[in-house]
């Protein structure tokens, strides 16, 4: 069930880096939603390769094509499949590669799931280059919440010891999660300097980093969600760890909400013009599973990109001998700006499928 | 959908905290294991409270009575259902809030999910008490585990500053993960008394605690898993914030990965006697959301116990006015000496189910 | 997955005949529902065993106990846990059969899949008493449609070459639905009398009859279901074949399609009082997966009961051997009249998900 | 959740009659299977319209191209998408009927369910031609079966009074399912004139007719299935009435077990080379929802093509007005002969899905 995602929505990725194309198939989509074409492919373009050297100088156009699902610009319910082409693959590069595992990728582990079946050119399906259709499911369910008032975006908090400022978690507006999906995806004009600075310095050092994303939502009805397995956090997360290199997920003050007391924890409730919010917002949003109102806000951890230049120790799984393995092609020295597109696409599946999944008649 | 769990194995739990039982179908289990109730029922006084000021006074036997899906010791393969008796509960000291939202609980959440009709007694289905079924189901999936000689445990890495030892991400042993199952679950005496203490001081200060709890697997077969939406962390993280309370996760290194440089993070491989391994763990033993047969790790972030006896603002979100609550009844100073069978549970049902869930035919 | 439904509701049924108790679990219910448990407990007692010679002499009183789900009368939202008693199973009957194959039951197929670890005692979970919490289930959703003004019925169409009245398809209403609640489940006495009499000719010469269960709902609205997978006909039907002893369904005017030339097929489209009707209702008021706004009309085909008095040839699958089989116990001569409300249930169940599966947000 | 199936293997089915394209995803498959893209087309040629006066004159050359999943000719594991494209279809053919509901057909009902939004050229997403992915599926899940030495076929039992022999339950051959795949699919020649004429009788008389297609599987193992939700039954039905124009399913000997008495209608086991046998073969194969080992045999009920050339009375459902109805465009005068690889598609996929989903670990 690997590659579906059925809550609410249905969403079926496919495809491998190397083969014809890459894709998805959206169900259950709410019918007679307008879908601006134009801006699921700027939504697109966030995720797409730069030639500023933060990222792999492999450029795929990523433009998607809509093979079912769309009429007349509206959804018509059934299922809306997109497709996008792989052109500028270069499958001779892994050649030399193919049985010898790369350290903190899945060669070992899929050679072993798939029987040696899988393909391996380029990651085959385990490649970062399938959050290209989760991109593209992602802008579709953006822009139908849109139609409903609700805002998403993100950006990178860190990467490494330079820090961007962070969303208000009371205040955070939907200008200003609109304003950060232009250019480099920060608050701050500084970090981005100081992120492309090392980013750049990894890079020439045949090195490479990881980071931390926060991803918030505003607008988001009260009252959305469920206990138990099927919580905001449950099925978020869910989406969330599609994402390859994602490593870790907390929701409002996360890993943090250890440090402090309950009285310094719980966000007391107040009335202002007739709403109930809280005063503080360490529960990210989300209380029992289900949306308090208040923004949702959750931050990911992606570990640096596995693919460096320089010559690791590692081994042949099918001839189970050490080798030392230098790894050709052309990789992304920090995965974290084009994974901003990413999560923020994961979130709007998620809250998209909780809002579709209330049980209301 | 939202108290079901169906990958692999089936897990329907249900109840309320003032309900008559609470109780939990599990289905898709392979038949013919054997199971050993006794065993089964330590499992859960793991969770029980205790007698030593770290819990609620509430006393509930947790006792679970087997409906179905046992014949003979073992499991027959059709759906094992248990249920536990609720004896201990006292819903007159629930009577004054019951639209009072007390913060950091999903009282005003609940309210507005199910318009008002949910069981609002002791948080009725919200409450934490619903980890008793989710733990006996854990407490099963356990057993069969360990019939593949895969051993999982779990022991507190952190309450406020107080640290635990860490499991060692190389070398953690079947023998250290049983041996955390006695008494409170820390690695370290020294940590005991102190954690103990800073959670004897925070009740006697009407005030509460949260931490983070440490889970990890051995002899967990590689290849066991699925890239996207169905890999290891995907279903671990669903299962585990079906936990009240939780509010985040990491596996392996986590959120400090972002700290470090690809050549720093990467795991090399090497193989010692005919086995692949890796000389560091920083990927928690998981790779494209598949096993790689090094131990599993993960860490999971506790908020504070929502429930103080200190007065707090809030709302009446019927009557939609401000109001200063005071919460009476019986709670835990700090979850997390119970939440670990709990974390220990949901990893359980994750892994069983992951290798369930394989394809081979 | 096998005794889990998860469409738009979730069923989770378990239990065996001669366990300590059978149940289900319901979840994804609609919130603040009123539920009439003195109605429900008639609906199950159309399915309980009848003193007048056409059902089994084993009297269970089947009476549910409502674990959780149930708050004020109301569903709370949250899963609704219902437990039957076995009170009076006599398992010392089955001894001396445990492995030999009845004939026409799931002896020898549930050991095979079990790996002879089912619990074989009355059928275990293949038991015709599972159909209790189906009812159970089905008497829940019952009511909630009724609250919409959808009303569901059956009948017994025919037992051998018995036949009772059919349907109108056009103009069966849901007074005639109701009045085939009360007594022996047919439209015409005389049928009542005439099938009464064949049954009981078999039950005295040792045998057994199976028969045709005719069932309708009115008053469903138009536009509800799906093309494809999640269309009407396939969930009833996925539904209706976890009835032991279906063979067949058949919707509108079913396998006699094959009769008839398209012109007399089709179903002519009207306009009455502002409302859009067929002059026939061949269609059974299912196109396309999709109600119609006509009566929902389909048959179903039950085997005669397996266990019949009279010696049988079969074999003892664990020995391997050929042996001559005399059922002792206590059987249903035909279990047509007890499977009307059983038929019933399934369809409100698969109604009741396809109402709450629109994705209308 | 509408157009996937997610049992053991996931099926996503996509697209619209004169969209683009329509394809499919499918999910889980086992890896490392060898499969025949030559004998995939053959398989879909059968579902393909002919030029002999059965079929419509839309001339679909319906190749697959196949985007991901199969590597080296073998399946990877990872999802396998297929796509056809649309090449001949007329949209001008439907224009003036956009809003007249064609009687017997998903217009009116896929209108209100969309509201007015899905795709009506060609019937959109409710056409016939999304069988053609459906064989693309069955065909891959043939092959994988054919690699475990399990045959299956169907073949054309009746149309009007026009009946072909009937596959022997007990003693249908792999050799005989694999013949009637060529050519007309009949046993006996001389069913196939009578056939033809009365096909092409109707279809000068601008009529149309229906049948009944008769299913077997042999070799398939004993032991595979459940009970209840997921039997056999349950999950052939559910694939079954996803292909457009099915109006029933009865299993063995079906509808007319109500003919019948359980003593003539159990069929007794015996034993022959060490094989657990029946000596009649009424319960077609499967019992309490799994295998028997004997052949699996089903029947399916078609309607006659709904779109005939002769004048209907309808409606105008945007206007709300009676309006007469002449359908231009080409249509099969009888769906029945290229239904025929579609029941047998369903039937592929079933069985998969249903050794995939076995619990064994």
């Amino acid at each position: 069930m690997s590659s579906c995602f059925n809550k609410g929505i249905d969403i079926s990725i496919f495809g491998e880096s190397h083969g014809k194309a890459i894709g998805v198939v959206i169900g259950n989509l709410p019918a007679g939603e307008n879908i601006d074409i134009d801006r699921i492919c700027e939504f697109m373009q966030r995720r797409a390769s730069k030639k500023d050297g933060t990222s792999t100088t492999r450029s795929e156009k990523d433009i998607p094509e809509v093979i079912s699902g769309l009429y007349g610009g509206k959804t018509t319910g059934t299922p809306l499949c997109a497709m996008i082409l792989n052109t500028d693959h270069k499958s001779v590069d892994y050649g030399n590669i193919s049985h010898i595992a790369r350290p903190a990728h899945a060669d070992y582990t899929g050679f072993l799931r798939y029987n040696g079946a899988n393909d391996p050119r380029g990651g085959g399906h385990f490649s970062g280059r399938l959050t290209a259709p989760l991109c593209f499911a992602g802008a579709v369910c953006g822009q139908i919440l849109e139609n409903r008032g609700i805002t998403t975006g993100a950006h990178i908090e860190r990467i490494k010891d330079v820090c961007d400022d962070k969303f208000d978690p009371i205040n955070v507006s939907a200008e200003q999660l609109n304003a950060v999906k232009s250019g480099f995806p920060v608050l701050s004009t500084d970090a981005e300097d100081k992120m492309r600075e090392i980013i750049n310095d990894a890079r020439l050092n045949s090195d490479s980093l990881g980071g931390i994303v926060e991803c918030a939502a505003v607008g988001f009805p009260a009252g959305i969600g469920s206990p138990m397995m099927d919580g905001l956090e449950n099925i978020i997360s869910q989406l969330v760890f599609s994402i390859p290199a994602v490593k870790g997920i907390e929701f409002g003050n996360g890993f943090s909400c250890a440090d402090i007391f309950g009285s310094e924890n719980n966000d007391e409730f107040y009335i202002e013009n007739g709403k109930i919010l809280t005063k503080t917002n360490n529960h990210g949003g989300i209380l029992g599973g289900i949306s308090s109102g208040m923004p949702i806000i959750f931050r990911v951890a992606f570990k640096p990109t596995p693919s460096i230049s320089r010559p690791q120790n590692s081994v042949d799984f099918k001839g189970m001998t050490e080798t030392e393995l230098v790894i050709k092609g052309r990789h992304d020295p920090c995965v974290v700006p084009r994974a901003v597109p990413c999560v923020e696409a994961a979130m709007n599946i998620a809250l998209l499928s909780a809002l579709i999944d209330d049980p209301t008649i």
